[in-house]
This record gives C-alpha cells, structure tokens and sequence, in this order.
C-alpha cells in the first residue's frame, strides 16, 4: 500500500515535494537528532488524490492515521483523551510554497471537557487551562466549523461587559469557564451538532479543514496569480504540543545564531521562564537576554547553544529558531532562515566563508543586491518614530530634512547661508537648477520617475520624491496643505528618496557605511561576473563617484543636462531661438568651449576606460520655459495694455515655444531626427568630445571616447550622422597627428531598431539598449503620464507583475533586446551590447542582460555596487540551472 | 569570341539584361518586320568588363563595332563621312533600367564640315543643316567633352546681341556658320584639341562618354537609393538619324493605339509634315490630328495603323508611339506603353478582354489601384487653369470651392441657406463640428492626417486640407494671408484634398464617374481575390455607401466618433466630469439610447455581415475644450476682477482639464487603460451594441457584431474586460433569449502585443491589427508632430521610402504583423486577423496583407474598391512568382 503518512523521523529535509515545507523541515531536525516536538506528517498526495476522486481520501489512509498516532502516544508517553496525561497536538497546512488564504494552524486540539482537567493537574493553573480550551474551540469554530469569528468576538464582548472588565486577560477563571459553555451553545446552534469532544474526531475534522482550505478562493486567486500549480496539494502537519507555562522549571524563547543587525556572532535572542511563545513577543513581562540562560539553573543553555550551532551549520546559514523547555526539557519548535540588515547579510556572508561553512559563490547568493541601496544612501535611522504624512514616487534615494522652502532662488540664498533646505515645487525647470544644488533634497507635486526634478536630483546623488499628489502647494500663501494638516514656509520637514515617504519635522538620518565586508564580497563577485558594469555619469564627479564604486566604463553621459546648468541656459535658448543659421552658429561658438570641458572632465576621470557620449536627444522645447506659463505672462500684458518691448519680447518667446509644442514630445522631433535638421548642433558636440580627446591624448592620457546616436530607427538616419561625425573626427585627429581611437554606436531604444539591428549594425560600432524609451514604445505607454494615473494601480492589481519601468519587462521589451542583440551580431559579430536604461541597476534585469549576452550594463553611479553583486549572481545561479 | 554587339535585326525583346531596356525594343520591333532605323547595339557586358580591367575595352570589341557600323553603311546606303550621302547616327545610352544622371543622347553624330555639305543638298535648307551642326558641337561638346553649357550659351547670347534678335529660331544662316567657328574655337581652348571632325572618332569618344556615364557620381547614388546593382552596367545604341524635315515628302508623329483619356479605340495622334520630332511638341506650328494623314498624299497612314495595330497585339497593351517619313518612307522610332487616365485604362483592360488580347488577370494588372480615386471623388477639372497658392496634407480627397469663413457658426449659418462654404481654422475641435457638416470642405493650417479636422473629414467623405502652415490665419480681421497674397472673409477658395493644394477663386470641379467597366473589372477581382476587404464606418451612412462599394463588413466602427456629436457632446462632458460614480452614471444612462442608435442603424445596414465596433479608444480630455484656450480665459476673467460663478465654473474646468492633461496623450490614459478604470463606460457601449443586435435579431435581421477592446499591450488588460463584456451581453441574450452570436477580440496596435500574441489569443477571437498606432510605436515618431516637422523632409531625401502612414512598413512594422499573426494563430490556429489602420486601403500594403495571409484588409468607404483591385492583384502577382 502506498505510504501517505510520514512519522517525523521517517522523513528527510529534501522530502519537500510530498511533506511541504513545514513537514520537510521538522523531518530534518528529527534526523538530525534534534529534540523537536514529534507528530507526523500527511503528504500532498492525499490532498491531490482527494481532489481526484470527488473528496474521497484515498483507502488505507484512515488505517495510516491511526497507526502514526498510536506511534505518537508512544514516544510522547501521553494518550489522547487521556484525563491524566493527555495527548494535544496541533494540526497545521504545509504546502510546498507557503499560502495564504490557507487553513493556518489549530492549536491545543485533544482539549475536551476530560482532558482540560489533566491540563488544569499539570500546568497548575487553572485559568490557563481554560483560557486555552476557549481559544482552541474559537479556532476551531472559525476555521474548521466555518462559523463567524465576530460571533465568538460578540460572545466573549458580551461577558466582558458582565465582568466589567475591559480586557480580555481580566477575565477570571470563573469567567472562561462561563465563556466556554457559552461558546457550545453557539456552536450548537450554528452547525446543530454539538462541539465535537472526541479527540480524534477533532482531528479528523481538523484534517478535513485543511484539505479543503486549498481550494478556497483566495487560495486559488493566489495560486493563479503567483502561477503555482493547482496539482502540488497540501501536507498537513499533526505535533504534539509543549508547554513552556508549567512552571519555573518551563519556558520559551526566541534567539538567531547571529546578530541580524550587525552580523556579529554572538548569542542572540530573548526567553522567558514559565511562559508560552506569545508571551515574549506580548510586551507584558519583559524578556531576559538569552545569554541570562547560561546563569539560570535550567541549565539548558550549553545544549541550546550546541543545537543551534549544529542547526546553522546543517543549513549553513543563519537560523531564526524558537524553543520551548517543559519541565527542564528542551524542545526546538521552528528553525527558519533568519531576516538581516545589509550590513549584516554582507558580515554573515564574508565571515561564513572564512569559517569554511559556504564557498565565495553562495555567499555572494546570500545578499540580497537591493539590500545594498541601505548601505550606498542617508537614510532615516531605523530607530527613529516616525509619523508618514504623505507618500509620493522614490525618484532619488537617500533621505534628508531641511526648511520647506517654494523657490530656487530662497533655497540658494539660505542654502548658500549653509542652512538645510527641502525645495518643494509642483514641478522643476531647468530655471531651478540653481536652487537644487544648494537644497538637501527636493520634493514635487507633479511628475514622474523620469520628471525633470526626478532625472536631475538622480544625476546629483540627491534625494527627491516626486509626484506627491497629495501635497497641495500654495506658494504665494508660502503653505503646504496635506489632507488638514498645514506646514509653512521655514518649517522643517523630511524626505526620504528611497521609499518616497515624507515626514514632519526633522527626522534623524544616518550616514552610508561601506564595511570592509563590502569590499571584500564585491571584489569576490567582480572575479565572477561577466557583463560588465558601466555607469550613467554627466559630470567629472559623477564620473568619479562611479569609478570609486567600481564602474569599469561610463554607458551614458547625458550631453543636455550640462545644457541645462544654469550659466549655459541662456546661451541654449539664444541657440534655439536664433532666426538664422549664422547667430546658431554665434551661440554654438559658445557652446563648444564649455562642452569641450565638461568632455576634459569626464574622460580624465575615466582615464583607460571606455566613455560613452550621447549628442543631443530631448526637444528643444525643453530648454524654454513651458508653454502655460509663458500663455499666462502674454495674456496679463495685454490685458494690462503694456504695449510694451516687454509684450514683443514675451509673444516673439511665445510663438517659438508654440512653433516647438508637440502633441506628444517623447515621439516628436528629438534625438537623430534634430541632428538631422540642426546638423550644426551635433557637430558642435562631436568638435568638443574630439577637441577634449586630442587634448588629453597629448598630455598621455589614455582616453576611449565613443559616440553615441539616439532614437535611430532606421539605418538612413544613422548613415549620414555617422559619416559626418567621421569625417569631423577624422580631420580633427589627422591635423593634431595623434594616435586616438574612438567609436561611434546608437542607442536602441525603439521597437523598430531591435527589428531591423542587423541593418543598423553595418554602421554601427556599438548598440546600447535604451529601455526606458523601450519599455515605453513596446508597452505604448509614457511612463511620466502612467506611473500617477493608471501604472500603480496595474501593479496593485497584478495586471502586471511589476512597473515594467523599474523590472525590465522580459516577455515584450525582452524580446525585442533579444531580436536586436541577435540580429546586430548577424551583422557583426563582435558588436558591443549594453543597457543603459534605468533597469542597468536592478537586479532581475541585470540578471536577464546575462542571460542574453549582452557585454555590459549601465547604471546610476550608487547602483554599481548593486549591479556588480546581481552580475555575479547571475552567473552562478545560471551554473546552478545548468 | 564573345559577341560584344548585336545588330538590331540579331537581337529580341527578351535579350534586355545585356541590349538594355531601349536596344532590345528596337530590336523587338526589327525582329516583328517594322520599319525601324537600323542601327547595333554594343552591350551591357562590355561595360561591365570596361569596369572590371580598369577601364580597358574586351578584346575584339573595335572589330565588332566596325563590322556593325560597315553592315549599317551598307543597309542604310549612306556612308560615314560621305560629302553626298552622309551616315548620321545617334548614340544613347540604354542600361537595364532606366536612370536619370547618365549620358541621354547625342544626336547628329557625323557631322562635319565636309559631310554638312550632304544634308544641305539633301535637306535643300542651309539654315537647318547649320543649326544642326552647331546642336550637334554643343552636345557633343557638352556631354561628352565634359565642357560647361554655359561656356556654349554665352556664346550664343552673344550673337544674338550681335544680331540684335531675341529668339535662337531669329538667327540666320550666316549666324548660324558664325556660331560654328566660335564653338570650334571654345572647343580647342578648352580641351586643347580640335574639334573632332572624323566621323568614327566621334564615335569612339561618345560611347566612351556612355560607357563613363554609369559611374558618374549621380547615377551611383541614384542606383544606391533605388537599390540597383553596380554590376548591371549599361548597352550603347548606335542608330541612323531620319529626317522628318526632308520636304513635303517627309514628316513627324506621335500617337497612341487607343484614345489615352477615354478608352475609345480610335486613331489617336498628331503629325506635321517637313518637320522634326521637336517641333510637334514646340508649337510653333500646329500639328494636325493623325486621322487628317488619310486624306494625305503620302499614303502612308494604312501603313501606320497596320504597324501601330501590330504593335499593340504584338506587346499586348495601348502603345505611345513616333514615327517619322523620310522622303516617303515610314519609321517607327519610339514605341512604349502608354500612359491612361483611370477611366481610359478601366476601358481599355475590359475591351482588351473581350477582344481576346489578354485574360482577366491581365486586365486587372493593368489598372493602378491609386488611380481609381480619381473616379470616386469630385475632382479639379484637369482642363481648368489653375495656380497653387499653398499646399497643406491630403487629408481627405475631393475638390470642392466656397467662400472663406472662419466660424462653425457662419458655416452653419451660410451652410443652411444653401451657399457653399470652405470652413478655414488653424485646427478644429468637436465644437466644430455642426460648421464641418455644412461646409463644402476643410481647410486647417495646424495639425496631421490624423488631427480631429482630417479624421472627421474623411468620415463624412467630405474634402480637407489640413496643415497648410503657409496660410496665416486672423479670425479677428477676418483674413488669411499667404506670403503677399490676402484672401478675406467671402472670397472663394477652392482646395483639392487628394493632392493637399489650395487656390484662389472658384476652380471648377467634375463630377466622379463610375463607369459599367469599373463595375466589370471589380467583380472580376471579387472572383480572384482572397483577402477579405472591409470599411471603417462610425455612421449608418457611412457603412452604406462602403456596402455599395463593395465592403464585405465593418472592420472599425469608431464609438468615439459617436460621442463629439454636437448633441452628444455636452452630456459625454457632464460624464467626464462628473464628481461622483452616480453622477456619471447618470450621464451614461443618457448616452445608451443614443449610442444604440448608432449600432442600430450601422447594424442593419450591414445585415448579414460582420461589423467590429471599438470601445472607447481616445484620453478622456479630447471631448474638452483645450486647455491653453481655457486658460486664457481663466487668467482674463480674474484679471478682469469678474469673480463671479462664471469664473468659479470656468476654473473648475481648467482644473478638471489639468488634471486629464497628458505629456504624450498618445501613450497615455485611453484605450482598454480607460476600460479598466472606468469600467461603467465600457458597460454601457457593451450594452447599447447588444440592445441594438438582440432588437434587430427579433425583427429577423441577421446581425454579426463583433466588440473591440483597444490597446492592449498585456493579455491581464484584456482577460477582466472580455469576461465583463461576455457576461454583460450574455446574460442580456439569455434573458431577451433570441440565438446572437458575437465576438470579443482585439486591436494590436502596440509593439508588445504583437510580440506576446500567443498569450492574448488565448482569451481574443480576433485581432485587427491598428497600423496607425503601431506604425506610431514601433518607429517611436508621433504623427502629428512629425508630418509637419520632419517625415515629409526625411521622404524627400530619402532618409525613408516612403511616408510609413501611407505605405505600410514592411521591414519593421510589417515585421510585427508577421509576428503577431503568427504567434496568434500558434494558440488559434483559425484566428480571424485583419488590419484596420489607413494602409488598408493602399494597394502595397493590401499585397502585404495578402502575403502574410490576413483574413482581411479594413478602410474607408471610398478606398474599398482600390482595395478590392488591389487585393485581386496580389493574389495574381504572387502566383506570378510561384
């Protein structure tokens, strides 16, 4: 006959499949030789058969259950039903996955109108006994017989008010005793049967519960949306229960094998004598250290500690456990993996590696790469009380506090004062630059994750929060409405970039840490990795922020936001607004000086390494101020008959802004298609990088300088930028007479590039995926439009898995980074591939980049660390698949 | 050895690849017995290998060549050189494929100084044979010395000035032999040599000038953009000059086979006698018509129609043809196919059938799809004068004139009392609709082929030209103004929406005309045809006329259409704005009734076929008025100080407007976006589509609608609405219980729903494939911004073939519709696919949609029959290829 039932230590740890989880685990301590609590498992094939054969268990399981309970009442020398010494287990749901919406856990079943009495014997507490037997029947009431909780809460409500007490540990014995009868005859009327006092009918019932709660609707909505299959079943788990309340001689505790915080190893945990589990998470008496125990004359301690040590090392890792001694017998209840800060996962991992528990890949496994943004960022001290008045989009990690001001121009003027200042704007322009670089942080009320405000504090390394709808500015009141709360100007409040919180007050933050466990785990983790890993950097100290965090390249340098700094600004909009070719020109000669130098710069930084420059890709209207503004100031000088130069002025900036609107600008005239109508402004930007590039040549510095196209879709708008690009390139080198390589390559950021790369790959010299234009194409959505309006609430309501715009979409935007990287190395097939898109520091992309080949990443300079740690895993996690 | 060069009477009309297009027609024509001037062609792979041992002639050739040039003196009777009886040839160039940028002609070659002296005698006109001569130098001296055509021009005009004439026709006999003495001079001077007077060196030098002509730097760039292969190379003709100038005996002519404006079968032509080709054309005599050649002494006109009737059978088609009488004698010089009117060509392809010429797939190959819009639209009359003032997009086709007005109102107003009006704004909106029903045509100076003016427009079939940027537009002084040109309010304009032009003044238009040949051809096609072919219709009327042109179904019915009705308008803006979920509600309610008429109408009008009808699809804003607008109305009335309810109201609006208002509203919240979040208005539609069919089902009318959810990118946005919009229309038909059949399918209209297909099959039964949006994405361009700004320029050079909107994309987002259609039928394998973007209805993309095996193309009314044409094609040109 087919074994459906399991004892515990007929089990092993990799069982999982037939035991669940919890089942496995428990077999694996019994095997171990560990003291756990016996009982025995019935395995996920019963429940699949049950669902097989029209609820019908599978013959021979009744005969097994009973078997495996006898063996129980064996070896825990204690009988069901037994009024001296009974035997009470608990029943709980144990499936592969674990599973909400599941049956959980009936505790203290065996409890009846007998058995209560040898608990009241043993436990010597009569009120506790009684406490338990109502707790078991609410449970089981609820769960098993399907009845209301609220009509158990009415009851035991009720009673209180007789007692005129107001808690429910208020409740004397007298009182429980009363609330169980009462509790019967609700039972009574709401099933018409009576409260079941056989114990194993009790557990019959119990097993029924948990067999059927894997077909409830939330079960099955979660199964469906997580893509668990509907085949795998549940185990369900039957243990004997321990007490940690019969005396001083009992108690329970909760300990780690190592400090979570820190990582240090050391005891770590707390305990109480004669208590139960939810006592020393209750708040009621206060725990003692579990190293008190080594003092206590329990003496336990020793063996504890040898467990838990054994325990860690069987599952080289760090355990979570909980214990309970009954009678000075020491039981382990639950050993899991145990949660930890990043400082500590990163200590843990090194430390275990040099105790010879793991290898240097799994412990680069064991970091979780996001965990890391703790450790590269301010950030609100996790001890501090904090109070969340408004919550927006995380545009900028890093958590900061300051005085609200509404102005770019207040927040340079305290700023440079050496004040702390939060700039709060419904949204920033380039006009604002200026007041950003003195604030601690910004905060806006519109726009998205690729909002100005957003791009430009990321560009920083300052913290932002954007999109803070519920804020409500009024900046000639200098208030901030929240819902009724009201903050003023020169009031402090916080940010945090990285969750998008915002707090009143002055929030305490705390400084990045970098240990020298970081370094030691990335420098393991670079020997591993094969992409490469480049950053996005605009300026010389982004630049060398990067290479410091260990960028081996720079992906992507942003020509238009050194357009956008404040002393240049004007100078752009002369270029823009000039009526002829020849004051374009003017405007250009005074370009090319600054541009050459941010060029000097950022190569120098990256002295040796690869350095990828963009020319020019937004629309130009991004360097005017904004149309509804610009419509407001005409309107009011002509209502005002100022007839003046002033109004001329305005309406001559009013028509070009109107002449550049488009209806939709991310699709509009950006990228190659203005370096095919303004050939004048690429060339400018290809004379500085060259001119930059000479320069520093001849001084002996090695510098690797490659162009980069953007929003190319189809190899005739490549063709002749390239070939321009060349000849200036070449000339230039050829009269300097000195020897410097350099590349020019494009960006694939539309759906029609990754269809026709192998075409576009006959010219090009390198392809750099850009995925947030990509995912924006692919997807038809604009993500400074969607992530406010409707992308959240996808996200919410799992109609995507995740903001395709953080987690790179693999099943669309995938694909076509797929088509194009293959069909461009049809083509050519050494052709440098990268991302550049925001997706370059996130781990789950990074890891599919690996796994398509591609030759590099790209990302924010505070995200390498992270992408190199994702870039290793991906590498051995695709070892382990092999 | 190799054969380098054929005499005509060698070769045949297949041998094109190595006699050229041109040598293997006179060869065809010397093969069928006609009278041809004889003459040699030296072909193609002497020019190839010329290029392959740098520039050096096969061995052989010159023998070759003066074989042929003996065989030619020898049947011609003429001689090279000769002072009595002089051999004159021309020489032309004749490559594969006709190409602009090489070497044409060169006339007259022969002609020296002795051999002038014959054709003097033989011409008996000394004026003639000077000019001749002094024709001859300046070309030669042109084309194949390479000498400036100013340099013989300057000459020129300086003897006119001598002689104090205007014309070149003025200067006599005398000027002319001067001219001749001053270009022998300008020759020397500039290449150092004598003018050439040996007659076979002449020659040498002009082959020589063909043969380098193929690599000149035009003709290579002209084969790069067409994609024609280097390695063609191009044939030499060497033929002996007539004269159609030789006397009363002598004469020039061209004709057609069939009248080329109305199909008649009939003599057709033009002729003058003593004259030279040049001089039909120039006007300086008036030709006679060719039928007058009859009554001719020279009886020569039964030949002519025994030859040119020969001619057509012999190529199958109406031929274009010259001829020229030399002394009596009758020579075809010219023969080709002949271009035709839409109408002329319908004629002749039916009569060409019924005359057993060609078969019924012939007949439907010969007619250009585009061209029948000219029958289906009231066009210019092509014999009017006219005079383009400005060209703006062919928005809708169809000429129409009226007076200029500026207003709906006035339209509305001029409209009703029965004047016609040409409706003139910088762009539209839905309040202008009640004015665009009235006027006579459109006329727009913002905004694309897809700006609400043109969509409208080509919905009620009515003419438009939209973003015509030239014209500038004051409303308040009641002007436009095209550079100098000011038209006022009254005047009449006349535009012309095939082409985009616009003119002054009534210009007067024709009627379309559908002739009993166009129903002929097309029923025809219907037989051969497999693609489906379908319209888009949002009104009753609409979708009657597409049925009357042969529309097999509504592929699109746009609901939105439905909603900007002046009627419907404010009561779908009440439900925009509404505050509450009740209120909205009850704005929905009000709409239902309306909205089911529109399905009743168009649901019964297509009785017995299918008819797709799209929810909802456009962002919410585009039924308000637009912002910029509003917001100067908002800044003027608080300046003003009004702070009454009308300001309060109107700032209410802005802020609902802000709120809706979208960076790219392209990608933002519209389509199935909408559906999901504001699911009451899809319920509605649902619900007005299945009143409409279960109220015409019980009347006995069999209907087939179809509901379809646009832009989905994810197969989760699509699963809870289809099943929503299932259960809403199925328990409607359960409890009206009537058997009604319908479907729930899809547009793929957005990269990512193609490229995930499979998945969204698995819930759609159909997919239309909405080109437009996709064309959108997938190139990442914005229609309305680009065609302005950037796609017209990038069509110009050639940076794209052609203008993606017009001409399907094969290469990219063809691609998709490949991928898409196949990944859909993968999962089900029976999947009903089409297209419904603009490309349904243009001939290249209806063949893509035959070839990647759509089930149906969808377009506008007036384009089903050019689909329908175009279709039938398809399926004939492939089978060609098979």
């Amino acid at each position: 006959m087919k074994k459906y039932v399991y004892f515990f230590d007929e089990g092993k740890g990799d069982m999982k499949s037939i035991l669940g989880g919890k089942g496995a685990g428990l077999a694996e301590m019994t095997r171990i030789g560990l003291p756990v609590p016996q009982g025995f498992t019935i395995t996920t094939e019963v429940c699949v058969e049950y669902y097989k054969n029209e609820k019908k268990y599978p013959q021979g399981l009744e005969e097994q259950i009973e078997e495996n309970l006898k063996k129980l009442e064996k070896v825990s020398k204690k009988a069901f039903g037994d009024s001296k010494n009974p035997l009470l287990v608990s029943v709980r749901s144990g499936a592969l996955i674990s599973m909400p919406g599941m049956m959980d856990t009936v505790l203290n079943l065996g409890l009846n109108d007998v058995t209560i009495l040898g608990i009241v014997e043993k436990t010597k507490n009569e009120r506790f006994a009684y406490d338990s037997y109502r707790r078991f029947m609410q449970m089981f009431g609820n769960v098993v017989l399907g009845i209301e909780h609220d009509k158990f809460e009415y009851l035991l409500e009720g009673l209180k008010k007789e007692f005129k007490v107001k808690l429910d540990t208020e409740i004397d014995c007298e009182g429980l005793k009363i609330l169980v009868e009462r509790y019967k005859k609700l039972i009574k009327k709401e099933t018409g049967e009576d409260f079941p006092q056989e114990p194993k009918a009790q557990l019959k019932m119990a097993i029924d519960a948990v067999f059927n709660s894997w077909n409830t609707k939330r079960a099955v909505t979660y199964r469906r949306i997580n893509k668990i299959s509907d085949d795998l079943g549940t185990a369900v788990n039957v243990q004997e229960m321990v007490f940690g309340n019969m005396g001083e001689d009992s108690g329970t505790g909760v300990g780690f094998t190592r400090n979570p915080s820190t990582g240090e190893k050391e005891d770590y945990g707390e305990y109480l004598l004669n208590a139960q589990g939810e006592d020393v998470v209750a708040g009621i008496r206060t725990p003692l250290p579990l190293s008190n125990l080594k003092n206590d004359s329990l003496e336990v301690h020793e063996e504890l500690i040898k467990i838990v040590t054994l325990l860690e090392k069987h599952y080289r890792d760090v355990q979570d456990y909980e214990f309970t001694i009954e009678k000075g017998k020491l039981y382990l209840l639950q050993t899991r993996t145990g949660k930890r800060t990043a400082q500590a996962a990163l200590k843990i991992a090194v430390d275990m590696v040099e105790e010879g528990i793991i290898n240097k890949e799994e412990a680069i496994l064991r970091v979780d790469p996001n965990q890391l943004n703790q450790l590269l960022h301010r950030r609100i001290d996790p001890k501090a009380k904090v109070e969340v008045i408004a919550k927006g989009l995380p545009a900028s990690p890093g958590a900061a506090y300051g005085k609200v001001v509404f102005t770019a121009d207040e927040a340079e003027e305290l700023g440079k004062k050496g004040e702390k200042v939060i700039l709060v704007r419904s949204e920033t322009t380039p006009d604002d630059i200026h007041g950003m670089v003195e604030a601690q942080g910004v905060l806006t009320s519109r726009g998205g994750m690729t909002s100005h405000a957003a791009v430009v504090a990321r560009g920083m390394g300052k913290a932002c929060v954007a999109g803070c709808s519920a804020l409500n500015i009024n900046t000639k009141k200098g208030i901030i409405s929240v819902n009724d709360l009201v903050i003023k100007k020169d009031e402090f409040i916080t940010i945090d970039g990285g969750t998008g919180e915002v707090f009143m007050g002055k929030v305490p933050t705390i400084e990045p840490k970098m240990s020298k466990e970081f370094e030691t785990l990335l420098s393991w983790a670079n020997k591993i990795k094969r992409l490469g890993v480049y950053a996005n950097a605009d300026t010389p100290e982004d630049a060398k922020k990067a290479r410091e965090l260990g960028a081996e390249g720079i992906g992507l340098t942003r020509t238009e936001h050194m357009f956008m700094q404040q002393d240049r600004l004007p100078i752009v909009q002369k270029m823009i607004m000039a009526d002829t070719l020849k004051s374009r020109a003017e405007a250009l000669e005074k370009l090319l000086p600054v541009q050459k130098g941010d060029f000097l710069g950022i190569l120098k930084a990256m002295e040796g390494l690869p350095v990828i420059i963009r020319l020019l890709d937004p629309p130009l209207h991004e360097f005017l101020p904004n149309l509804e503004d610009t419509l407001i100031e005409v309107t009011t000088l002509k209502l005002k008959n100022i007839d003046s130069a002033e109004l001329a002025k305005k309406e001559k900036l009013l028509e070009i802004i109107k002449s550049l609107h488009e209806m939709n600008p991310m699709l509009g005239l950006r990228g190659c298609r203005l370096g095919l109508l303004y050939p004048e402004i690429y060339d400018m930007q290809v004379e500085a990088i060259i001119d930059a590039a000479i320069e520093l040549t001849k001084k002996g510095i090695n510098v690797k300088p490659e162009i980069m196209i953007p929003l190319v879709s189809h190899i005739n708008e490549f063709r002749p930028i390239c070939k321009r690009t060349r000849k200036i390139a070449d000339e230039k080198i050829k009269s300097a007479g000195v020897k410097l390589e350099y590349k020019v390559g494009t960006m694939i950021e539309l759906p029609r590039a990754a269809l026709t790369a192998d075409k576009i790959a006959e010219e090009a010299e390198f392809f750099s995926f850009g995925t947030n234009d990509l995912t924006q194409t692919t997807f038809g959505i604009s993500r400074d439009d969607a992530e406010g309006k409707f992308l959240l609430k996808y996200v919410e309501e799992k109609i995507l898995e995740e903001n395709p715009f953080e987690v790179l979409d693999r099943e669309g935007v995938g694909e076509l980074v797929k088509i194009g990287t293959k069909l461009g190395r049809k083509t050519r097939p050494n052709l440098e591939v990268g991302i550049c898109g925001e997706h370059g520091g996130e781990p789950q992309s990074v890891e599919f980049c690996h796994s398509v080949g591609l030759n590099y990443v790209s990302c924010s300079p505070f995200r390498v660390p992270i992408a190199r740690l994702a870039a290793a895993q991906a590498v051995i996690k695709r070892k382990d698949i092999k």
